[in-house]
């Protein structure tokens, strides 16, 4: 898998993750300079190269000077983030996110916010790749992805473990009127189809933030960010 | 200006303002019936195209089967935003958001969380195209967007007039033991430089979110929903 770009490469070195080796474009400049004294630092092949084949093994076209070559992405263990954590945890379950954009924001939204785990499903939804990396400007180095066989699965499954699991769409209880401390798991569903019909009967609550304009929407990952950082106001 | 989307042309059809016409795909399906029913009614003049005209057309590449011809977007006046209001006003200045996407994201998370208006500065800034009507759902029809000479004019007009002005950036006091509630300015920064030193040192105060992670920063308009929301809370 390649990681692109130089935030997403430099939050990568700040990992144990293996890396194969780094692509660097000849003439380095600003924060190249970082990631080269890092890569030395912890032993890791660094190869120059011109702005011509950097271009070539970009696979997302933007890769400012910089690729990292690693083994694919390591998903983390279901039943880990699932295991009740004292001071509580917070889980976010993927239902229907099949653009790679909104999974990396979404990834990077959860980290900020310390959650400790994304559930993503392993079909029908965008899969952890470099672009998606890249968009998270690392975060999925550093919070961990773990995948399901189906949405309705993570949420039997988390509930059992003594999860509250609430579903963020339109039309439920305003938000804050809900206790988000203790091990809380938030569902998040696609732009156009939300979270499934199915999904949302099984989650214990849907939580809605109050919409005061005409537009009737906010992107996943904006309410997202507002759902989870109303989490760590409430566990302060 | 060219306003294209179904949901932009949908939001735009809402407001009073004068639609010169609208470019439609021929064989119109899913919302694009309930669009042509709207503009019936109202008496906009509707055209059918081809798919290759209607590519053409497009500014954007993803007007999904149509485009609404509009006047040029029509900026609020600022001073009307400055005036106190009963319940306080909240109002977002973006100080160099340059990326239209950026621009449309705050302007959608804005209206959501019924903000009173978005001020950008006449230079290095995006400007509110129809691309960027297109980003923020149509929401730029419904919040008004006023136009400045520059951000720190602006932040002294707010606080003569008797406004609140935090500056979102890191290091700042925690947001949650802030005081929202009134008349308040947000100042947010674009994603590489943030706000301006000069601008901050004008602003109240400097706020910040809790960063629970590794990864130094929330996108702009995530940052932008969180802090916005948490006034929402505050003046429930």
């Amino acid at each position: 898998m390649k990681i692109e770009g130089r935030n997403a490469v430099l939050e990568l070195l700040k990992t144990d993750k293996e890396i194969d080796k780094i692509l660097m474009q000849k003439g380095a400049e600003g924060s190249l300079g970082r990631i080269f004294a890092m890569a030395r630092e912890k032993k890791v092949r660094v190869q120059f190269a011109d702005a011509r084949l950097m271009d070539k093994e970009s696979e997302t076209g933007r890769c400012q000077g910089v690729i990292a070559f690693v083994s694919e992405y390591e998903y983390a263990d279901f039943s880990k983030l699932c295991a009740p954590k004292e001071g509580g945890r917070l889980v976010i379950v993927c239902d229907g996110i099949e653009d790679v954009h909104n999974l990396g924001s979404i990834i990077r939204v959860a980290e900020c916010a310390g959650a400790d785990g994304v559930v993503i499903p392993k079909n029908k939804s965008a899969q952890v790749t470099g672009a998606v990396v890249r968009v998270s400007e690392g975060a999925a180095n550093h919070v961990q992805v773990a995948r399901v066989p189906g949405v309705n699965y993570a949420v039997d499954e988390l509930k059992k473990s003594g999860f509250w699991v609430y579903a963020l769409e339109a039309d439920g209880e305003c938000i804050y009127d809900c206790d988000l401390t203790g091990d809380v798991a938030l569902v998040v569903g696609g732009e156009n189809s939300g979270v499934s019909a199915l999904t949302k009967k099984k989650c214990d609550k849907i939580l809605s933030l109050p919409l005061k304009g005409k537009v009737n929407s906010l992107n996943a990952s904006v309410a997202l960010g507002v759902a989870a950082y109303e989490a760590v106001r409430q566990r302060r």
